[in-house]
């Protein structure tokens, strides 16, 4: 499979090379192509920024255009914030994502390319582009930062793929009781209010049940948890009794 | 509405700071708290990285705990980049953003929180939080700057609202032109390559005709991008003829 490779246009800041290799890598992407970057490079400043994904800037090749880092790719997404008066087909980067994994599954190398910080590409560099792949924005701040918008690209990317399944809804190793142990414990937290004197109203009685269980069953209790409850209830009712030594 | 709100726990670096809040003001949102920060506070580096959303920062209050920073909110979301041993609800950025816009359209005040960029935050702030929001990452390099994973829940929160919605198929005011402008440059373009002799293999004429039909087809060409062409086939007939004075 061919993952898309990121080229950036003359990135100015060595901080936002190195956020990008950061980010990419978080989402499984490590093809980084350079067009001529301002900062010194290599520069030890992208490296200390990247935080262990260096290993994307030390095999970034570096060219003097984007004609010359883009001539081994098949496909060309060029990144925007602002619409070009250009006539070209614009998609966001969750529509853009779906196509690159189609792309890489043909095996299509496809380049996504991010202009200089400041001022963001040229429109000649949109130009020979397929698409324009826009991050929708607050229209009242729109000046999104370099390595942010490589992150949400690197990220659609990872999510349109089978590796970002959703997590399992509960953390932990323990799924939710058995209904009837929370029964039993609702048995007995009912029982020890009545006689405590807690349930004496017979009027409120039933609504009050209610509302204890429902707050109990909302909370989806293991079964460590409901034993944790029950330890704490003896321990209640054995304090009323009096105090232990 | 009641838009969700921000809390950094304990960040580190200013510069993380004023991305965080950029990032926000980039997707509407513009609530942050922050818990203690390290960086001296106010923070001009935080300001400069902001690059324009400093109003977010200057109206950010500082709390010392992440109880104080969170007591008037209803709903609080841990930002977790691993699991933790609670049982506890985890979310996807997606999943939890269309819970953050049906909280908000219910006025409910929402508080997402994220911890210092070394450790992330400590069992006893994710304990209290009433679900987990966990950004799908590369398990070999699962380590996200601060700033990337607030701008992704940022966006996310963005996407899921009426704003975001998607941009029109194609930038520039021209729409494709009507077919019959099409089929007539088509006609005119085969009518100019049997003229000057390139069509002349008959046996390959009807396919070298389609090929050229289905290129020019994809394209979606415009009114004016059919004069342009027309343009370019009258100026090169001219030229085969003889180059004009």
């Amino acid at each position: 499979m061919t993952n898309p490779i990121f080229i950036l246009v003359e990135p100015q800041l060595a901080e936002n090379i190195g956020a990008v290799a950061r980010a990419m890598l978080n989402f499984g992407l490590d093809q980084l192509r350079l067009v001529s970057p301002r900062p010194l490079w290599p520069s030890d400043r992208a490296i200390q920024v990247a935080a262990g994904a260096e290993t994307v800037l030390h095999h970034a090749p570096v060219a003097r255009s984007l004609r010359e880092a883009a001539a081994d790719c098949q496909v060309v997404y060029a990144a925007s914030a602002r619409r070009r008066d250009l006539v070209k087909n614009i998609v966001t980067p969750r529509q853009a994502a779906a196509e690159w994994r189609e792309l890489a599954a043909q095996n299509v190398k496809t380049a996504i390319v991010l202009g200089p910080e400041r001022t963001g590409l040229v429109n000649d560099d949109v130009a020979t582009a397929d698409k324009v792949v826009m991050v929708p924005l607050n229209p009242e701040f729109s000046s999104l930062n370099l390595s942010q918008a490589a992150g949400i690209l690197a990220y659609e990317w990872f999510q349109a793929g089978d590796a970002a399944t959703p997590p399992t809804e509960r953390s932990g190793d323990a799924p939710p009781a058995e209904r009837r142990h929370l029964y039993s414990f609702l048995d007995r937290l009912e029982h020890e209010l009545l006689q405590c004197g807690f349930l004496r109203n017979e009027h409120m009685r039933a609504t009050m049940v209610n509302n204890l269980r429902a707050l109990f069953a909302r909370a989806s209790l293991t079964d460590q948890e409901l034993r944790s409850l029950h330890g704490v209830i003896t321990e209640l009712v054995t304090r009323r009794v009096g105090p232990r030594e």
